[in-house]
């Protein structure tokens, strides 16, 4: 099970100054002068979330011992990509619902989620240029360029059932791993960390970004929206041939393949997913995924060793597990 | 009469060099490590049109003799941001298009339009955290979230008859001469340039930006595709209320102005903009918004009268009286 809300406080409770720094900087950044552009981001400030990239910059500094006064600047600016790239990903998730009204509300619709998707980047990287270090600007401008380009190269290996673990690795890993990994790169390493800690903890952000996204993958297979909190068999309806996937189908015979691209291809077919699972046992390739997930994990956990005990470890160390079985 | 090639080239002849060094920064940074994104930058490169803001970069450079070696980087860095706003401006632009094909497809090139705008956007600030100076990056993330926010804007506006001629104003600055005042001013001002010089060059940018605002909405609701090279009557079919149309609609006698509001909003009305044309004489609006633009370009004109006598001077200038009768 994953962290309630109270344990989720009391994990981060060695940063809990620091967070509520950081989410007045993003009240205070997500406010423009423009009314047009404050009722957007009024309303982006809702889907906030647990705000873990933002706590993974604070604790990450708390681990090494590398705090700055702009360490609660750098965690907004991390959540303010992640925000951005989110809401991006709604102009495309809320596409199909909204083909069904009028063409001008449509339009409209997405132009203002693209631009509001830009005016946040931006807004970002705007105030990475106020920072007294050129880090953050760094990292982040090209965290993001590998985070599109990975998505890219998504896009275009959908229904790709050849692909090999190692590609899905690197694409899984541009998408959700490349954030997390800058999240606690710049914690450990802004303004100027100590060389071989920063590394460490680019690691296992990395380590449990893939994680995350592979256990992320499993559940949108397999979960149900009751349980997962959102809706699921989404990869399957894009296209998107997941680690359980790829796995189940390089071992099946042809006539089972036939009939896993059928599901995934034939034109205006409903329920994909419940279909798949109808057609095959997917249980080895969850049991497979998942498995690849914990030695994300638990490599991830021996990173952070060389770092002495405390609750920052602590609360690194529990966010990392609850990757693993988190339900939210 | 815009002017042909062969007179840009020419008159661009000050700057050719380091034009041909932006194009080489510009080739190199559009190139990327994944096949996916290169097919996708290979196909921006074809409308990379005129290249006016790179051109703008080093002319202003050049007519204060402030010139660096980093100026064909800084050019290649504006005309990324501009082609990252123009790739996402497809999206929209293409939606109606595409919905008539396979949902997958359309999906799948709205998802890349978006996230290939956003990997350009991304590389253009990474490339600014390479300049010796940070003025680049900050100069230009703050011109394009007041870009991005002066487009919510301009869609919130959509419809509305009675807006005043500085909302209007504000607006197509922010859509057009926001990059076009930045690329004047970087040029000056890069990496350390006289205080005065940057100023007026940034009020020469702002007055042509807008002045091409203004002519650009003339030509789409008075000009023909044969003529204007690109399809026309969008801003009607789009709902927005250009400044010929608030001058027409403020003096129209008001069984007029209803029959403009229902051109405008009437679902499904097809040809928008011949029905406007038929519905009331334009020439009054399209008049008093060329004078507008004239009236603009004559005050950018005088902004570089502090300038020595030579072809950068002479080249600002008749880009400046381009603007007023282009057709390009």
């Amino acid at each position: 099970m994953g962290p309630t809300d109270a344990q989720l406080t009391k994990l981060l409770s060695p940063i809990s100054r620091d967070l509520e720094r950081m989410r007045a900087v993003l009240v205070e950044q997500l406010t423009d002068a423009s009314a047009a552009v404050r009722d957007m981001t009024d309303h982006v400030g809702r889907f906030r979330g647990k705000q873990l990239r933002g706590a993974l910059v604070l604790l990450s500094g708390e681990v090494c011992g590398n705090r700055s006064d702009e360490h609660a600047t750098v965690a907004a600016i991390v959540e303010m990509i992640h925000l951005a790239t989110l809401v991006h990903d709604d102009v495309l998730d809320g596409a199909d619902v909204r083909r069904r009204v009028a063409s001008v509300n449509t339009r409209w619709d997405n132009q203002v989620a693209i631009l509001l998707g830009d005016f946040m980047y931006a807004r970002a990287f705007n105030l990475s240029t106020e920072l007294s270090s050129r880090l953050v600007s760094r990292l982040l401008s090209d965290a993001t360029r590998r985070l599109c380009a990975g998505e890219i190269e998504g896009s275009t290996r959908r229904y790709d059932f050849e692909m090999d673990q190692a590609s899905y690795e690197s694409i899984a890993a541009a998408k959700t791993a490349t954030l997390y990994s800058a999240a606690c790169e710049l914690g450990a390493r802004y303004p100027e960390g100590v060389p071989g800690h920063f590394e460490s903890l680019r690691e296992f952000g990395h380590e449990i970004g893939l994680a995350f996204q592979i256990v992320d993958d499993c559940l949108d297979l397999k979960g149900t929206q009751a349980v997962v909190g959102k809706s699921v068999g989404n990869d399957v309806e894009d296209g998107k041939v997941t680690l359980p996937v790829l796995h189940i189908y390089s071992s099946a015979p042809e006539d089972v393949r036939a009939r896993i691209r059928d599901i995934y291809m034939t034109p205006g077919l409903e329920n994909r997913a419940v279909a798949l699972r109808e057609a095959c046992d997917l249980d080895p390739g969850i049991d497979y995924a998942m498995a690849r997930a914990e030695e994300l994990v638990e490599s991830a956990l021996t990173r952070l060793s060389a770092f002495p005990p405390g609750p920052a470890k602590d609360a690194l160390g529990t966010l990392g597990s609850f990757v693993l079985d988190r339900r939210w």
